[in-house]
């Protein structure tokens, strides 16, 4: 590691704070991803509750970091306290989650099918499933949770569950949190008794420490959350390898929101006031933050946008999460407000300081929409467009026109049911989670949870980056064809799943529990 | 369509046979597409009783093609009678295995975990998720299985049992026994009272039918088994769509057999005429086809050499399945037989007649193996090479070395236990199936089966394209957040799953039956 002129920077102002950071270049890839290779067939093989076990001792080893990390990831992220400190909960939350899942052990997706030999004209062989994990995964943190999403985030945390080493490329926005919770997780590997190339953190600037460790032989798979631009390289470099590997990349979305008419109707004003709400909150800076709005034109519409406008104008500027954000945020708004089909609804309040987010929303109708695909593409921060349309048949249309998302939402009121039922089908094939009557802010961490969605809201939708369901991500199935009971894993053994669900024969036994 | 050149070809005197084909041109993939879009909905749409009942037709509909379709595969493919007949009980059986997995449900991967209203800070939404159909599915079956990696073979199979309409590209070395099946699946489809788009039938020689297939947007995912070149094509434009797509392409494996020193001392001579057996079989046009045979030197090996020589002097020689693969199989002997590290150990008998296999077993050392990478490249056809090792360290630096594999076999006796239990983790990076005292050709289509492995055996090592666990290619997860029971799919109401697998807060519930 050298010290070069990289630095932590601290949002709201924009200056560096601290000494330069010592960084990482590319040869330090070489021993990083070796160290992980060699810590892998170790790691895979310690049994699920030690796996447990270790998640959650990170956990407890991040909550140990104290205010130091709270104050350390606001200063850095420029959101406010009370956020972060959610997120850190949210972080925690997410590590017991998969250690929960891991000691479960539905995850190993166990299947045997018994000998059959006195079958004609055949006999049937001995077989045996499990699911084992791909192999080192390169971890590429967001800047928009730099908790949550980043160093010891929902992919590190799957990744880990599922017995993969994790190597994190530190996200450049966030150095100083980066590198506090990188020691917690190295607190808890050493403090488990794990070989320490379980966890890799490579820290600098720019794309090519990346960039090396995405075509690093003895990486398997990669997670990132950022930008489309930046996400869709990644996928290149990947498949150009020898031996090319999955890249889970969750990229763009702007998240349709859908007011159905008699919900309109009955409280559009007060539709517009919490659509102004989702639309403000983290600066706007969230992946499913609702950057579009259908509705049917009506009286209901017109009440929607008043007070939409109204409560626009009233809200605070608020720092962005870095200087490159903010201006490409700029730069997108400014599309927006220029383009000649687009009308600015209202614009936030203007704010002083760098970076400073001044919130906007917009309208055009659906013909103009339809028109011109640059509309709906992701402006990351507090921006949205409504698109007025005629009727239903033109409602549908620009859904079906439209990319893949993460999510999609439906306002609703019961008589509005057969107008919404038309439109789960639709929404089905866009999104990756459907959601009535509330936000997609603020995504649960839960088993039922899919943030993912059709390209290019990840670049595989058949995925989630959130939830229980991300440990499949890093898993592959291995079947073992009349194994001895002492080459057979031990989960596979006569006996040997213990409460693990098991599919015998093609019956799903849920665990001896039950 | 219209009528061109393209002609049935007897594949045991290389002539046509019948008048000149009927094939399609790229207009018509718009057209089949289109109707496979339009059936979707409604395909995916009816329940898992009527599209398992769907499933068991198909294959009600291809026994009843009777005497004519088993006379048309064997003039076409060159293979032996009982061969093809046990073939089309295999196709059968896979299909009645995919209609009891859709009516066992597990597939829909459904998960509940409910609202919780008085959570603090935040009340918890909730959460229903399932798995839905990713859409339309292009399949390009194999040749070397005429029918159960074909027209209604493993992909299409599995395809529809997800819910997925198919359109296969007919292999054109079986165009007849291509358009009886064919007709065998529009006759379930009419039965059954489905939309025609179900399934489509394009038929043609050349690529550009299959590239426009794969090129066309409303196509979500592919099914490929064939060559690495041919796989390799299909990637590359999948990726380069605007809506890049799945594809899952079986396409190359040497599956390497280990020769344990204590088996070899017990019976060398034994093994080596097993080994013909399985090497010659079907004249080893087989994905799972022994091409690489690793062992320690000794008197137990040269026992296996002499056996498997003098077995393979007799072995008779075999049609192959088209001049062009005779030809690509010739090519790869001689590239063998010609390299100076290369011996040859034997060769089968020299046939009469058009493209006869003449089967070939080469031997070089372990070092002379890691030095040149073609050494270890497929050769399509009865070809495989022993890799003779000094010792146990320099085997498992072969197996390390090579590739990703489909199968990968150990023969051992108990003494060889540490032998073997030494080598498992490296083979569970290599292969999708790892087998003991066996040989891999013939792949038990089962629920614990994985056909698949590491890249380049396929595309995506984390799915198998034989056996139950194929379903999942072809799905992906949809989470509805508060939606109202009337919004919500049937099988995530209230008491809706039935039967069916539900994980209910992170507890598996095997189905209400337990």
């Amino acid at each position: 590691m050298e010290r070069t002129g990289f630095r932590s920077i601290t949002a709201a102002t924009g200056e560096p704070a601290g000494e330069p950071l010592a960084t990482h270049g590319v040869a330090d890839v070489e021993a990083v991803c070796a160290a992980a290779e060699a810590a892998f067939d170790t790691y895979r093989s310690i049994d699920n509750e030690a796996r447990a076990a270790f998640l959650e001792k990170i956990g407890e080893e991040i909550v140990a970091l104290g205010d130091t990390l709270i104050e350390t990831a606001c200063r850095e992220s420029g959101l406010p306290r009370p956020r972060i400190e959610g997120e850190r909960g949210r972080t925690v939350g997410q590590l017991k989650l998969f250690a929960g899942v891991v000691r479960r052990g539905g995850w190993m997706g166990l299947r045997i099918d018994p000998a059959m030999p006195d079958r004609a004209p055949l006999p049937r062989p001995d077989l045996r499933l499990r699911m084992i994990p791909l192999g080192p995964v390169a971890v590429f943190g967001a800047s928009n949770f730099p908790l949550a999403f980043s160093t010891a985030g929902g992919d590190t945390a799957s990744a880990l569950a599922a017995g993969c080493p994790v190597v994190v490329k530190g996200h450049p926005a966030h150095p100083a949190t980066g590198e506090l919770v990188a020691g917690a997780i190295r607190a808890a590997v050493k403090a488990c008794g794990l070989p320490e190339g379980v966890f890799g953190h490579l820290v600098g600037p720019g794309n090519e420490l990346g960039q090396a460790l995405v075509q690093d032989p003895r990486i398997t798979a990669v997670g990132f959350t950022g930008s489309r631009g930046g996400g869709l390289a990644l996928v290149k470099l990947a498949q150009a390898r020898e031996v090319p590997i999955p890249v889970y990349a969750e990229m763009s979305s702007i998240n349709p929101v859908v007011l159905c008419p008699a919900a309109l109707s009955a409280r559009g004003a007060a539709l517009g006031t919490a659509f102004v709400g989702s639309l403000t909150m983290g600066a706007g800076q969230f992946c499913t933050n609702p950057g579009l709005v259908l509705a049917v034109e009506g009286e209901g519409l017109d009440a929607f946008v008043s007070a939409a406008a109204e409560a626009l104008t009233q809200a605070e500027p608020q720092t962005m999460l870095t200087g490159g954000i903010h201006a490409a945020y700029e730069r997108g708004l400014q599309d927006l407000s220029s383009h000649d089909k687009v009308e600015t609804v209202a614009r936030g309040k203007v704010g002083e300081g760098v970076a400073r987010g001044q919130a906007a929303f917009f309208q055009t109708d659906a013909q103009a929409f339809l028109a011109d695909a640059a509309l709906g593409h992701e402006v990351f921060g507090a921006s949205s467009i409504l698109v007025r349309c005629r009727d239903a048949d033109e409602l549908a249309a620009v859904l079906k026109a439209a990319e893949g998302q993460l999510t999609a939402t439906i306002h609703m009121d019961e008589a509005d049911t057969d107008f919404a039922a038309k439109l789960v089908p639709v929404l089905e094939r866009k999104a990756g989670r459907i959601l009535a009557n509330g936000w997609p802010t603020g995504v649960e961490v839960a088993h039922a949870m899919v943030h993912g969605g059709p390209f290019p809201a990840t670049s595989d939708g058949r995925t989630t980056s959130v939830g229980s369901l991300a440990i499949d991500r890093f898993l592959r199935p291995v079947s073992y064809q009349n194994l001895s009971a002492a080459l057979l894993p031990a989960v596979l053994r006569d006996g040997g799943p213990g409460d693990a669900p098991l599919l015998l024969d093609g019956t799903l036994v849920a665990g001896s529990a039950n």
